[in-house]
């Protein structure tokens, strides 16, 4: 490599140190999920993305789900997916299956591929350290859902005391209620909560699509009044209404800032961490 | 209940305490295994039994297998088993269902008994904060089994963090080698590995056996040379040999003594540690 | 002994869990007085429940007097004993003979049994590290008693340091006033003022009686209001009356329990502490 | 006070900075008795020279025993004292009214004397916190001594507790031996085994003499050598026998410098710690 | 020296203690300034005061200006002092021989002083750990005065962390703005910036004059009150109205105690903080 | 910006993540010298390396001299230097200057340069917190130097405080010796005493030449045996003998790797640290 090429090198790395000192010593939320979980380099560059951030001071938490795995899982076994309202109606042995792919499976390859990329993740569900309780939800026309769960309480002391001490918490959105039945959860809820709870300074949703469209232009930056306003929107459908709906109640609890943003752009959590510009559709409170 | 009654267990809670002052502060290391896994009601008598111990200041450490539903899960999903003298060969489906199990299944379950039971666990593997290291292993013929790993090094700072901040931790038996291959390994090594590096008092195997029989006799204490000398011994057989060498190892490499008891006994664990003749068989060292 | 016996002993442990949950890391006053001083199976019981206590987390504060054993010395001496209102008069020399009844025989006694039965007791007086600052109090009628003192500030530096290193501090009922004259003080009340500096969660008086019987009825449970009735009840004696007020004062301070037992049952403050009835008469507050 | 005064007075204050500079976060272990202890304004000059340590960050740690009053209340009692070789034979009763004595009535008058000079003493004995294990000794012509203790085992952990959290200790040289038998010790052993188990910098004994004399001359300075050559001089007797022996067993265990002084000057030890030439005898190790 | 002697020098420290005691860990911001600065013997005795203070346990901390040093080295580089309202004009060059006289030469020589006395003294300007933050202000008529600021606020982090290890901080009034502009700044507003920061005991201006004359009459005490109406006295003129002026702005903002005091006079700080009736004035809030 | 271009530099960032990796924690000393010092730009490229440095966990200890400036205030002031044997004679006066220029002005620079560029850097010389002690030293020929002298010993207590709360110190050659004398030293050799005494993983010497060429040749690595060889090579001279000198004394001391780099590439400092060839000349010891 040229001298020039090093020193241009070097400049690159200077224009972050401005985003490195605002995040230095915060935690951001990350919700992982999308395409980016079935893309071989696209996983290498996010695990990379999180190492890096943990080097450089800030506290990542990643948050995942993982449906279509589920989904591929249940057909091995020869089980029939139902879906109600648009939610998977889980029976005993569907939930069965859903922790062993989403705690078994999916999260331990995201601890995986951390560890690989010089990291030292700690997989965790909402059982462990009692991280979340949950209760049973119904569908919106009241239908039984089975074991399916909306998370009501985070204890954060077991992230405070992995995060501390270096290591970066994988949580998969499986839980318990109180009754200590397994329940499925919304991971999208789950990052929210999670956020609210650890007072999160970012809270970033890694989607498939460029961020909130409408009438088919790009939401850069909303304020929270803007967002309240646009979650009835016509525009705002299935996949983005649950995303937006949380990014309105993060900000309402306190979290700065909320990022729904293309999972599928390469780096894009440092893109959106450490660009001016960032990438997206960004929704901040009032004294963010 | 009359007060006679009860001034008896208040008896029965004091002749508890010369064990609670000897263990208070210490570590133990227990592989759960064999039958009590598969048995409603061990398997909560076990679950309050490690939590007493936590309350009572003692630090438990769970290692876990899991064969027999790796087995079963295979089957659904129309696998069949492979076995290479007596170990599984396990291609990468194999491993991963293996790993969906462990991790995903087993863990999890007792992950939740011990939190019902009023404590606070957390699922690990040896992936998680790269608590092992493994390398892959070949049988004793020499022949490829897979994805199989005996353990090499464990890292201890994650249990420490863990354990120190009152979390139980409960660890399933795959990990990874440096070319971050995830391998299975077997329990009973890694619980002598986990005990060696962790310096434990104890490490306690949960067996479907009485303890170490020879000549229809049960040994219920042996000295370590005594112990090595059994190791050829025609009763120490396919499930004790692995179990005995291994407790060989670990009394040589510092733990104070080791235990192969039936975990079938209701709270076996607690008969152990709380009552002066124990249950099972003892090997110790020179200087317990 | 035989498995099953074992095992029974087991269950036995293991019902004390929940209430070990409850009383994890939280103070337990205890005035120490009546004739379980003067028993010597008692009095090894008593030391053994405290240091089981110790153990399982719980940190329990020992406070007692011993007008009897002053008498006894007093008589030795051959100093007459002078009674005003049912107060010992106490003059210099009786003050003097006292302190060294209370804090030279007793609290040694005491300090010497728990250690013997495995702990490690510290014995204070309300001197020591200006734990106590007490006024000089006169009689009812408003005559002279001499050094008697009523306890006024309680600083509890000294207590936390200790209890938080393992210690099991013990307290006679002897302090000064800010004229630093040595002041005898009633010990009923003494616990009553540590357990609410101290934010104790439990207060217990062991005495010889059952507990608070009204109409010949042992009153178990009193929520704070029935009990502030009950002090000016014809049932409510010498004795009772004191230690009445005293627990009404520490539950409107902040106390969540007291309890008056009978501390002549083998051990009383296990059967109060680890068993769903208890035993005696608990006072209660609002929100307990 | 004219303005001269006061300067010269700053001026003294900045004469100590150099002694406070040496000895600061050092401890200094002190055995306190002789006249000193019965003479009003001795003891007060006493308390205050003890706080002015503690504030200016030296660790004072007080040694006492105080066979006069023990004598004195013993006939109170009408107990006759019996000697042998010297040694007080100490039968049960004996040994109730030493403690008594001892840990009641001498141990709390110097706590009281400290606090109100404005320090924080606790006052301890060797069953407090388990401080020492004594064995009980013969005479020198073998006959039995009842409950008369040598000094065998420190457990510093309670002195470090309380001295580091701002507490002065203030010990009786009462102890008990492994069968818990409570027993009398010499207070100037006491003294050197507490100062060499603490790794004191200084040893000082508080007599009634101007220090060692010999041949009618005070010895200003020794080193260990000859320290240890004047043990069989004929003038070193009785009262310095004991003492000068302790003094070079301090110092042949790591007491940096081991000092007899007259405790009856005014503000003998600040004098001693304070003042160039030091006053008394000094013996001193090879490198200290 | 003569026994009695020694024993007078003792009860001198003594008398001192009431005032240890009183200041033991609290801080106390001195503003050195004055003749004190040019007379070898006062400065020696300056450093021992205030090394003597961090010894007995009191947190001092040194803030200086140096007018006349600057002086003198801007007529050695042939540059002109130019004043304007009686502040002095400070243009680029002027700056430059302003910070290199009072942060490289005048703090450095107090520094030396210090540790030359035995203490750790750390040279600091208001750029050190960004320490101040100030602002560029005008003269009273409003002219540019070139590069001279104010202090508007102090991030006491850095103080702190000296303070707490044993070090002393000895702070120059030189700061900078946002611009990162170097201003020069009037010391007497900086200490009492700092002391208000720092929630400093005391604040003590050392001056070439007993203390506040009204009509030829020292005022020994003043209240805020009295204080705050003497600032338009005309016997309140230049030198006198700045410090009276910062005097009641720290009482405002929680300042204890402002002292103005004659740094001629030897140990003027020791008299001042140790001796009952102290010296010059002083300024009291209304709960002092 | 164009998203390739974002992503281009999101590439970037995570080429240095192995770096950042491997020296996390660690400490760099650097010497700072040379045309840097008076190129804006390059300042400022320096400033915001070592911001950067500090940010992603590294801890930078900056080392400087100023031998130019020092000389044109010499002669501001009038005065004439003198140099012997190459060393420039430091008289009283001589030294004032040096210490103003080099504590009061380039050190000052320093500070706000990267104050300025985020981070917080604290000035130092080597007579705060007692940080060096030097002796005097005399020419070669054993001529008299007046107040020159070598770093004999470097207390590091007040850089840890300082490096472990998140500050960078700044630190000019000047100290004293034990007679408080201030002396002027080599700055090369400061460097090379701190990092040895700091136990630095790297020590980086900034300079004007691209490191040390032989035979027209830049020697890219050199073992330190190497390094010693060509100590007496005709091609090391002056300016490069001293710096070979203190590189192979600091290896020998246990510091891991020296490099000579030149300082005159923009952020010569990251370019050595966070690529792979790195850039000048590294000396690396045997277990590097």
């Amino acid at each position: 490599m040229k001298l020039e090429d090093k020193i241009e090198k070097a400049n690159v790395l200077l224009e972050a140190l401005p985003y490195i000192k605002r995040f230095s010593g915060k935690s951001v939320v990350i919700k992982y999920g999308g395409s980016i979980m079935f893309d071989e380099v696209l996983k290498k560059q996010f695990a990379n993305d999180i190492v890096l951030l943990k080097y450089v001071g800030i506290h990542p938490i990643i948050i995942h789900g993982g449906g279509k795995e589920i989904s591929k899982w249940m057909q091995r076994v020869g089980k029939e997916a139902v879906f109600i309202d648009g939610l998977r109606f889980t029976d005993l042995e569907t939930m069965e299956i859903t922790e062993m792919v989403l705690s078994g499976k999916i999260n331990n390859e995201i601890v995986s591929l951390i560890n690989e990329a010089g990291g030292q993740a700690v997989g965790l569900s909402g059982k462990d350290g009692n991280l979340f309780t949950a209760e049973r939800v119904k569908s919106k026309k009241n239908q039984d859902l089975g074991f399916v769960g909306d998370i009501k309480d985070v204890d954060i002391s077991l992230l405070e005391t992995l995060s501390n001490k270096g290591f970066i918490p994988i949580i998969s959105s499986v839980g318990k209620n109180k009754a200590h039945e397994t329940l499925n959860m919304n991971a999208d809820h789950v990052a929210q909560a999670v956020a609210t709870a650890f007072n999160a300074m970012k809270l970033i949703y890694l989607t498939d699509v460029q961020g909130l469209q409408i009438n088919g232009e790009l939401q850069s930056l909303l304020s929270i009044d803007e967002a309240i306003q646009l979650l009835t929107h016509e525009d705002v459908k299935e996949g983005m209404l649950p995303k937006l709906t949380c990014a309105c109640d993060a900000i309402k609890s306190g979290v700065d800032r909320v990022h729904i943003i293309n999972g599928t752009i390469p780096h894009a959590t440092l893109l959106e961490l450490f660009t001016d510009t960032g990438i997206g559709t960004m929704i901040e409170g009032k004294n963010p």
